[in-house]
């Protein structure tokens, strides 16, 4: 029998605790006798199930042989950082939702579980419940992976999905996801775009095998798209969904965090309300995508387990892949094309030629807003576009196309 | 480094090769070290890239002590079955994309791989290059799997697409779709869906842990789906696709293949043309989808390649999961509840009585159609749907809902 310590008793802790022991027989179905002996957490939970097996020491965790497969569910960098390090450097195994702390000191973890003989594995960091880090490590392992392209992140989906549906505006949606728990009473991290951002981050340094930089990664939220951005967007049989993505071209990956107009038809379009996709362009295989719920107590609890189980069949033997201490340089995403949609004041007619010599040549969208209109570029470099969008005066927003 | 042998040079086969060969550097960054040593084919290959690694003597390889994966993508069941006990037996692993012999022999296969500490993988079976074999198999172990529900046949999905889109007849686009390649010259495996049955008995066997026969899972075809089924399907804001599916109940599962109206909106329809996608619901995680290319010469490669990756990893010693020599008894489908959408012919006034004395409450689909009309059904159970069916008078068919 392994036995496990879950290292923070909150949402998904406690997820990760009622998956392992309400589905130890499913588990055992695949091979793995698995018990939670330890639960860490500053509080106690008198009149829980569980509530014998808290402590408050991590000494006891620390200390106990038994104890072979560690479920980080704290958050944050520390101290979850130097609990997971010290377990890692007991020879102990750890397995992660939290996906600052991979961001931030994945590539270290990794090493040290690799000089232990133990592993790191944080499938849960990314997509929630969607098994993507495996599929890429464990499955494509005879693809050439060209392109991953993400809805990645829950709260902006659902946001997004009740702006189009309903017309809403963002604030008044923003309100009602909070007030249903979709959303925290501080929705930076979801609403600007880093949670996505951070997850693209650790998908590039998955498929690069060397660490990318979270910050080096150009991210823009949501909070300036609008229900007459929808307009058009639907005149074009198209979308707006928050896309992370990464791209492998000559010089290396560019990898980007904003707001897309993607066709109605895309596949990753298939992700509606709080539900995350992931698209895969590679080689030999073409696209695939990956679809569930991106966040929760039992979904993220689940991946969590998910690789407690691989955690727990090889123990005592390093398997897992990852990346390297040394940085990935990210290409510079000025240089990368796009096309763009451009909302401007006034007409197509009047500004037509002031718009050419801008962005070269464009084409007209008329979603019958009153006092404007839109345009699309040809794909022209992020640079260029942001240096003549900015000299352009009555500007109303821009979206990257697909 | 491990040394491949592939059985057969057709699609498939020539497509492992070229996986094996021109990906070996990816591959290699997973830790494996493989070439292929020999390709079985009762052809000569003069001017083939690699026409000196053909054999046609399967002694060659059974004798080769360096080979240690077999990829079979002979295809039927024999003399693949013979090939692959052979290797088996000699400690040899292997894996193969030939769905007939899996769901005819898989479990036989599975327990001489055990026996003789090798293992025998088949991802390329079900879903082509999708990797959903593995993802039930290594990533949702956690999970107790309710429900599969798939698009398993590329060539059957693009004919409803194109159906759909062009209201197009199913004789015209099947004779398009064989002129281009998507359809076979006996299109009977595809459009009767005999494909999709066997995958589907793969993939109870896979959840069940037992063997599940192919012939016990009643199985309809799209051949009587005609462009006015699409009407009404439009009418309901539903498109018409061939689902295959399995669900578990009280008294275990029931297995069905049929064509399905499902909601527009229904992730699973982010499938077009030839791509598949299989939906599975699980306790934990709730839905997950996984999207791909279900057929196809590199797709499928991959998929066997990615298994011969993960056999190079583990020669020696038994790993792979999979199912029992004992049969699993599906549910008598009869007995399972589905709503159907029903056309007849007359008005829904005239009939209205009849139709309720038959099937319970039911509900008018008007799509405009002269000389007919459509209704749904409340669940009833399929035996006693099919029996008042048969009674009728003027029916035009009918289609399972969702």
């Amino acid at each position: 029998m392994v036995k496990a310590a879950v290292l923070g008793y909150g949402t998904v802790g406690s997820g990760v605790v009622q998956v392992i022991e309400e589905n130890s027989d499913v588990i055992a179905a695949h091979g793995v006798d698995m018990h939670v002996k330890y639960i860490l957490d500053l509080r106690d939970f008198p009149g829980d199930k569980y509530e014998s097996l808290v402590t408050h020491d991590f000494e006891d965790i620390i200390k106990d042989d038994e104890v072979k497969v560690v479920c980080e569910a704290m958050g944050g960098v520390e101290p979850a950082f130097t609990f997971s390090k010290r377990a890692l450097e007991a020879g102990k195994s750890v397995c992660t939702s939290n996906k600052e702390l991979v961001a931030a000191k994945g590539a270290e973890l990794m090493r040290i579980a690799k000089e232990n003989n133990a592993n790191y594995l944080f499938e849960a960091s990314v997509g929630g419940g969607i098994p993507i880090l495996r599929t890429i490590n464990d499955a494509l392992t005879a693809e050439r992976i060209e392109c991953v392209k993400g809805i990645l992140n829950g709260t902006t989906n659902y946001i997004l999905t009740k702006m189009e549906r309903e017309g809403a505006d963002f604030d008044v949606v923003l309100k009602e996801a909070q007030d249903k728990g979709y959303a925290e009473r501080n929705p930076e991290a979801d609403v600007e775009g880093h949670d996505a951002c951070r997850k693209m981050a650790i998908l590039v340094s998955l498929i690069s095998h060397r660490r990318a930089d979270w910050e080096q990664i150009r991210t823009e939220g949501i909070t300036k798209v609008t229900p007459v951005d929808f307009k058009y967007a639907h005149k074009l049989g198209r979308t707006i969904k928050l896309i992370a993505m990464c791209q492998k071209t000559d010089k290396g990956f560019y990898a980007i965090v904003s707001p897309r107009m993607i066709d109605k038809d895309d596949p990753i379009n298939c992700a509606q309300d709080v539900f995350n996709a992931v698209l895969v362009r590679s080689d030999m295989l073409d696209d695939s995508l990956y679809y569930g719920r991106g966040a929760g107590k039992l979904p993220t609890a689940s991946a969590v387990v998910g690789d407690a189980v691989e955690l727990a069949k090889h123990v005592g033997e390093h398997f897992s892949a990852g990346w390297s201490e040394e940085a990935e340089n990210l290409v510079d995403i000025d240089s990368v094309e796009f096309s763009y949609f451009v909302r401007l004041g006034g007409s197509f007619a009047d500004r037509r030629d002031e718009l050419t010599a801008s962005f070269g040549e464009v084409s007209e969208v008329n979603a019958g807003v009153e006092g404007e209109f839109g345009v699309i570029t040809k794909p022209v470099s992020e640079g260029s576009f942001r240096t003549a969008y900015e000299k352009l005066t009555d500007t109303k927003g821009y979206i990257r196309i697909g």
